[in-house]
């Protein structure tokens, strides 16, 4: 028989019932903490239109927006002459749609296509996968999922205190420790980038000093200077961004030096509010830092930003995300202020790898596998089965009738911690075999016996 | 501004928190069952290899598959001179990747590349969005979720018996009655092919009989004394396939009429061992049929095959599957049987919603709104609202400082049933007002009282 070896394209992979188990022990923590805020669930399609998604991430994002070919005869509206014209211009006449490159873009459409009929403020979370044409790496992959929060209709600093509040139950209830939630704001940077010469330019400034970590102070001072901005100002402003002291005597100190930049005080008062809202709150954040390097490389940003970074520096940004005013006016609908955050889970789930965190039962499914030594005993065995599922028990009968070694290797491989062995002595008496897989001890008990048992051991 | 007035693609849906919360409760159901049973969770890429979707769906699926362009440059391998050769030729330059059509490919495609680790019997479940560029239109999407179970590495009926058994069991969750389970075998309609005239030809024989109720009988038939089945013949089966009578008298008068032909007389022998299964497990599936005129219209079936059908006929099926020998082998790796079947979700949400068959409350996720009266109370109710999620109860704050009857519209509008009051009356007594939204009853309880109550009702 003619056959190809079957591929999986580069970067995408599969998750096979262990990794799956632990993403859902994941995924379903991240949604009780939203929906426990009053975040609601909201799904988009993978495809959206090229005129969606194009000019949203830059020029680079548009060359790493997965297209997808019209369907039939993609080329009846090309001709010779159009080879020409090189592959960008052609790419209009053979594709329409592409696939999701963020949840952010296709959120805004949402809500611009939606926002006559939606209750605001508007609270949804999205959980879905995304695609980008990114070289594929270690850790970087072409199909990953996104898990966004997002706010809309509300000026209030009561969510990004809630946003914060939020990152920190996920993070405790995921059992990460040892992580900073940094926050900042954009109108403070763009007074800092008025103090360092850079009145106007302020856009540079944020993407400068988002480099600032990776590329080194020497570099970002020159990119800076390049810009115009003033070398002996920048000088000034630097050690700023290294400030030491608590949150208070970073704002005193702000405050005084902004004076007159009206930008810089009105950021100032905002990160005021939000600390004082998480005070009143009397939750305990220790991992809050009010930090004046974050910048964030994204340009739709206006107010508040957060960021999520291990302390041992280990990994890159575990959650990200800000305040945006004008995200729906990309779609003519103005005026709908809002603030998100995004939570990467391949590093939650690398860093919750590495650290031993995944509960120990997370993979498995199956309490009971119900076993049988032979064709006679598989009639008996079945309403046992039926029993145990009646109660709420995954219970599973090993299905061919195969030597009993290689049913309980399967229960073995499987994760399964209790097997029931049925054969003619079981049968007569109506006391089954009872074997614990973790300890080996076997057990003579009758059906209602074992259900008990095992309902106690699942309270546990 | 300069803007795009958005859009969404023709053929895919955005869905919003009530459809979410719908859907999420037919999916839970769903995955509550599968795992009672021992399915594990599996998740492939969106995107596939071209050349393992290729030639799997028959010509037509082909040209229904979403293609994608290779990324950067997609035109660099092809000349003027390609062109004249037509799209399909020039396909293979600019795409190599097509988006997920089903999700019985992408499993078979997972255990060729991951058989030598897996556990068999492997049972898996996978819940995932599936693309197929079809004419949209009503009830058919261009983007839609698929809801699959299966099992390989087991020839047993049992793994037949206990499919048959959770869609008992999953219809029996979500309270959709009325339907009916059709169970057939490819093998018995083979022997029947062999009695109309057609040995050898019992693919043609399926795909006519699958077309029984849209084409009519007539049509039908014509089809197949085209392909060389003997009309007489054809005359003497055609009854059979509406025999009545029970599953035991269907079955005695079929071994008698098959009784030379082993196809026939093995396929009547695994219906025989489904039933006797589902017979010794106790548990009443009063829906399911023996149905000799089920044929199913995939070509892979090689045994058992399945499908549900609402009674009322208004709506095609929910639910369908059957018993496949072959389906690794198309990737290298044979002697693979396997067993599976899929929910259609889109139809049984529409079923549901028809027959308000979601409970009340799905769609609600926040159970109090605490409103402030003015921005005072702010700071007061921060605490509130961090004592009631610390029990486990959904809570928002309206976050802006607006009039009460517009903080009173939101949870009217997001159906959040209860709303707590609070101005400078409650902040003195510590009595804060409790208003059911339902009722409209106002009572005056301090936070520990509220609750309680409110822990009752959720329990209820």
């Amino acid at each position: 028989m003619k056959y190809q070896r079957p591929t999986i394209p580069r970067g995408t992979r599969d998750f096979g019932p262990v990794e799956m188990a632990k993403r859902n022990f994941i995924f379903s923590t991240i949604k009780t903490v939203f929906q426990k805020f009053g975040y609601q669930p909201l799904e988009t399609p993978g495809m959206e239109s090229l005129s969606v998604l194009m000019g949203k991430y830059g020029h680079e994002g548009d060359q790493l927006l997965f297209k997808i070919l019209n369907s039939g005869d993609f080329l009846k509206a090309m001709s010779a002459k159009d080879l020409k014209d090189g592959y960008r211009q052609i790419l209009r006449k053979v594709s329409e749609k592409g696939l999701r490159y963020d949840l952010t873009v296709p959120f805004a459409r949402y809500v611009a296509m939606n926002h006559h009929k939606l209750v605001f403020p508007f609270k949804r979370y999205q959980i879905q996968p995304v695609w980008r044409a990114d070289r594929p790496q270690k850790g970087r992959y072409r199909e990953f999922y996104q898990c966004d929060a997002d706010v809309v209709g509300s000026r209030s600093m009561i969510n990004e205190a809630e946003i914060i509040w939020m990152i920190y139950e996920i993070f405790s209830n995921l059992g990460i420790k040892s992580y900073t939630i940094k926050i900042n704001h954009r109108k403070i940077l763009e007074a800092l980038s008025a103090l360092a010469g850079g009145e106007g330019k302020e856009n540079t400034f944020y993407i400068a000093i988002d480099k600032l970590e990776k590329a080194g102070k020497e570099k970002v001072i020159r990119e800076l200077t390049d810009a115009g901005f003033d070398h002996e100002k920048i000088d000034k402003v630097f050690p700023l961004l290294e400030m030491a002291g608590d949150t208070r005597e970073k704002i005193i100190r702000l405050k005084k030096l902004f004076h007159s930049l009206e930008a810089g005080i009105s950021g100032l008062q905002e990160i005021e509010e939000t600390f004082s809202h998480i005070q009143d709150s009397e939750i305990n954040i220790p991992n809050l830092r009010f930090d004046l390097s974050l910048a964030r490389g994204l340009s739709y940003y206006t107010g508040s930003i957060f960021e999520v970074t291990m302390d041992d520096g280990s990994i890159g940004s575990l959650s990200g995300g800000g305040r945006y005013d004008n995200l729906t006016s990309l779609y003519g609908v103005p005026d709908i202020p809002g603030v998100g955050f995004s939570l990467g889970v391949d590093r939650i789930y690398d860093v919750m790898e590495k650290r031993d965190l995944f509960p120990d039962q997370t993979s498995t499914f199956t309490i009971v596998l119900v076993t049988t030594l032979d064709a006679e005993a598989v009639p008996y065995s079945l309403p046992l089965l039926a029993k145990l599922r009646s109660q709420g028990i995954s219970a599973e009968i090993y299905p061919d009738v195969v030597k009993i070694k290689k049913q309980l290797n399967y229960a073995d491989r499987k994760g399964i911690p209790y097997v029931i062995l049925i054969g003619s002595q079981e049968m007569e008496t109506g006391k089954l075999t009872l074997k614990s897989m973790r300890t080996g001890k076997q057990e003579a008990l009758d059906i209602g016996a074992i259900i008990e048992k095992i309902k106690n051991q699942m309270n546990d």
